[in-house]
């Protein structure tokens, strides 16, 4: 018997929704595919806009459906509607999208569905991407590096005062940074939830977004991962830079983790193991006097994922760490090793690349490094 | 025995999460409330982050739990770690997060916890707004009607070639009016997934964010709803403008509108049912010949919800429509009837209310009405 696919969830918030039925909307939806034929249900405010727009073979009304559920159980929830939507198209085996809610499954065993969880991604055709997702991904990316170009020229023009930083003569904040970043992808039809633009302290931790005043002479992590509003893909990149003179010890270790990504990057092509992507990075750096620990109750050295698959959402499978995960023609992952110690600073290099046959091909790599990198004057 | 509650989700999909933890992470975190008490679990990259930030009791090492799962069932898939987490906590009766998995609860189930499904929202404290969350939304609300206050004066200072708007000596399309309010928002510390700018066509049908040229004579619907970085809440207001001579019809069915709404905030107070504002409507608009029906094979008339709550979601309960809730006082919830058929135009108007005990609070009232509403010449 055919087991059918199924996903509710708001396509937003749900990256494989949005592959499979290409149609954006605030609420949820529900979709179903059944022997290759793909339906939406929508409700009367969506469902005129969903005939044009949405890649499906066929839209189907909320609100007659609901009736159906209605006259048949006195019900007119979720899970009801796909009872009726599955008695319509005889089917009585579903594969659900993995984050299908607990609650909805529940009702549909209790009506004798056979329920099992999907994989994750739902559609494993989305790890490797089509020459349009590859395109998609590399508009993206270049506005990405735009972006850190533009942050790059706001260093420059900067002025040291009293160790701080001043632009156009009124403090140079992690927040200023972040306002013009983000006027400047809105500007371009990018999305940016967040950016990171964390100095001094702060790029010590990797997730911290940054605040407050930014200093001359400690590393600045700028990270940068909008979305863009037409096509829905990501571009994800970071740079380290320095305004005024970076210590010796900066220096050294932001040669560390260059050196590590380059030769990541030339390692990289179908069939490479993230393992060994991984491994050999914490190997090179412990070498080099860079261990990876526990210090004072806090992480140092390096202790993220050397990268993550990434297109529809920011962080896809694979992620290139210590797993079986093996990379594969046509997926696009980041690189980006980093290094973090409280005494020095953090520093992390990141940049996007398509997996070839026999090599990988980084994205934007026109603005991959500036002449000079690391220190600004 | 007691219940603990249990959300696993991206904080940034899941409001509850963000309400109960009050901590921001691109990536799935593990939350869990027993007794009042408040755990939440963090990987190495934001457990530092995560002491400082967050708004719980303790902060855990999803490094240590992923040991203790693996140690005791040799998985480290999240449900083990859940696992992992109970055991330390003795907590074997779980009430989960209705958006939780089924793939992670069934493993739950397999490990003989009792899981149960929460309530939407999770915390139904989320539903009325504290003065903090009032304040929040007011804030959102006031930037809401400055960037309608900026729409409306690209339109006065639009003028009209051949049925045409253009502004600044170029054509005025929907996605140049887009990009002018998303600039708008980013500069003033907003995230705006999208706004709805629907001339002619595009307005009758209430979801289309619309695209391509603006033009004189026809109604113009903008709905924006941004959500503030800073604090996490949204605004949400719609206008409908006409450049040019709107038709007597499209006047008519304007004043109808206004009216209906102007009716139903005037009724809004603690206690109000939301069947009684919407049906009112429906029935004030069949009165004035605007009945709600299916011609052609698409709704007309008034085929949405009158309103719903808001605040760190764009769409909380609860809904104003034909279903029985009850307004309770400071809900703060949307009004915004609306007309539309395809021979006349799309018209809604959208205000933001706090439920009181006596009335309701109209949010940025100031910019309620313009002087002249509907026509600008």
């Amino acid at each position: 018997m055919t087991i059918a696919k199924l996903i509710y969830d708001v396509p937003r918030k749900n990256a494989d929704l949005m592959y499979a039925a290409e149609f954006d909307a605030p609420d949820a939806i529900l979709f179903l595919e059944k022997n290759g034929k793909r339906y939406l249900v929508l409700s009367d405010l969506e469902v005129d806009r969903g005939k044009i727009q949405a890649k499906v073979d066929e839209v189907l009304s909320l609100t007659d459906l609901t009736k159906k559920a209605n006259d048949r159980h006195g019900k007119t929830s979720i899970a009801y509607v796909i009872d009726a939507l599955c008695r319509s198209l005889r089917v009585k085996k579903l594969c659900c999208h993995p984050d299908t809610s607990f609650e909805i499954v529940d009702v549909l065993r209790d009506l004798d569905y056979e329920v099992m969880p999907g994989s994750r991604p739902f559609y494993q055709d989305r790890l490797v991407k089509t020459i349009r997702e590859r395109n998609y991904i590399r508009e993206s990316q270049h506005m990405v590096f735009r972006a850190i170009g533009l942050v790059r020229n706001i260093l420059r023009d900067s002025i040291v005062r009293r160790k701080r930083l001043v632009y156009q003569d009124s403090p140079l904040t992690s927040e200023r940074v972040h306002q013009m970043i983000n006027v400047f992808l809105a500007e371009n039809g990018f999305d940016n939830e967040d950016a990171i633009v964390a100095g001094g302290a702060h790029s010590v931790d990797p997730h911290n977004v940054g605040s407050g005043a930014l200093r001359a002479n400690e590393s600045i992590i700028i990270d940068i991962f909008p979305c863009s509003k037409k096509t829905g893909y990501y571009g994800d990149a970071t740079r380290t830079f320095c305004k005024g003179r970076a210590s010796d010890k900066l220096h050294h270790m932001y040669q560390t983790v260059k050196t590590a990504q380059l030769k990541a990057l030339k390692t990289i092509r179908n069939g490479t193991r993230s393992t060994d992507i991984h491994q050999t990075i914490l190997d090179d750096f412990t070498e080099a006097g860079y261990s990876t620990t526990v210090k004072n109750g806090r992480n140092v050295g390096f202790f993220h994922s050397t990268g993550h698959g990434l297109g529809l959402d920011i962080h896809e499978p694979p992620r290139i760490a210590l797993n079986d995960s093996v990379l594969k023609k046509h997926m696009v992952v980041s690189v980006e090793p980093g290094l973090y110690y409280p005494d020095i600073g953090g520093v992390r290099i990141e940049d996007l690349v398509i997996v070839e046959e026999k090599n990988a091909q980084v994205l934007g790599s026109a603005g991959m490094y500036w002449e000079k990198d690391l220190v600004i004057e």
